[in-house]
């Protein structure tokens, strides 16, 4: 596919992939037959990236705090990254999923993805946050292995439980809400933010393409 | 001074005040000549968030990161905060700045506000960062006092360096950029984040009411 020409890609993009609900009642459908309609948006935006070679992507699946949800939504959201795991394995990616892993809420069937898993050419690192919590991923902090420290004592990037996944240079929300939720707040320290109004399901390429236009426009500066 | 109506109000407001360099460099100043220009606005903002009862105000003075500067810049961005503070001591307000005091680029004028100096009729609770750094602040959690558990074990908002502060419902940043640049990353999480392009020093009291008006319209999740 051809793509515009672009001065200066990210490294890392973050995807907060909101508004499935919104968009469900929108359309007269309940609120947890959103989340499926967000599976191919996941697929399109996987293939651009691919495409124009990122490096590494990470998906805000699903929190702790969703989880307070009724549970026919968490079943929902669940069984969508479940579902999102499995149609991005066996492709050219390196797959790793974040999250409780102890607790019944995160899905058995991606516990063989505690571990990153490599497959085909592996072109792009996926990372895909499902059961995650800002608070359990700091919490590590509190609990760091002492027996881990480098000589110079432990330190903060190398102790939270999202270790493997690397600063995050452009974070696209879509849905409008200006926020980050939670989504890995280490990582997100010197992140440039994106919003998209359009709803998830609603995804256009053009969305992607206007926020990485955006993105070179920007200056990086890591807070000097 | 008469003000717009609000339905709802943030609690506790986050300010980042950027793009003081890029207005002196428009004016043809010397870029360290534009910190003392965001004196006046940051007392502004305090006088209106006074009248119109926001509990809480937080100001991005500088960090550890920015201390990477020129030294004629660095010198300048401190005298700033010293100045500031001094200015909003001795008014209806509670002070404390936050950063790392054990750093030789501290001021020492502001030694004495390592701990919350309580002024007048206590009508807000500021908080001034100062040498502020991401990483100082997550550090605690590495070294954590266990003899300050709570008999749950510690938890991450009580052990951080800025403990004090409280979580933050608005964080509103001057200059354009969409980023947080290491603001005070535990208390950011749920905020809702608004930009305003024109420069710090060119500041309005319309920014402010723009960006209460926008809030009002955001529903409050946590995350939920």
């Amino acid at each position: 596919m051809a793509h515009p020409k672009f001065k200066r890609l990210p490294g890392h993009i973050g995807v907060i992939p909101d508004g499935n609900r919104r968009w469900a009642v929108a359309r007269g459908l309940a609120k947890e037959d959103g989340y499926r309609n967000g599976l191919e948006p996941g697929m399109m935006l996987y293939e651009l990236c691919l495409e124009l070679g990122i490096p590494e992507l990470t998906f805000y699946g699903f929190t702790q705090d969703n989880t307070k949800r009724p549970a026919v939504q968490t079943r929902a959201f669940q069984k969508a990254c479940v579902d999102a795991v499995r149609m991005l394995s066996n492709r050219d990616a390196s797959l790793l999923v974040i999250g409780d892993y102890n607790s019944p809420l995160f899905p058995r069937e991606l516990l063989e993805y505690r571990e990153r898993k490599t497959f085909g050419r592996n072109l792009i690192k996926i990372n895909f946050l499902v059961n995650y919590g800002w608070m359990w991923d700091l919490n590590h902090l509190l609990k760091h292995d002492l027996a881990s420290n480098n000589g110079n004592g432990p330190n903060v990037r190398d102790s939270i439980a999202s270790r493997d996944v690397s600063r995050i240079d452009l974070i696209i929300r879509w849905g409008g809400r200006r926020r980050l939720s939670g989504f890995l707040p280490v990582q997100s320290i010197y992140s440039d933010f994106y919003v998209v109004d359009d709803l998830w399901p609603d995804f256009k390429k053009e969305h992607f393409y206007d926020a990485l236009r955006w993105y070179e426009t920007q200056d990086v500066t890591l807070g000097g």
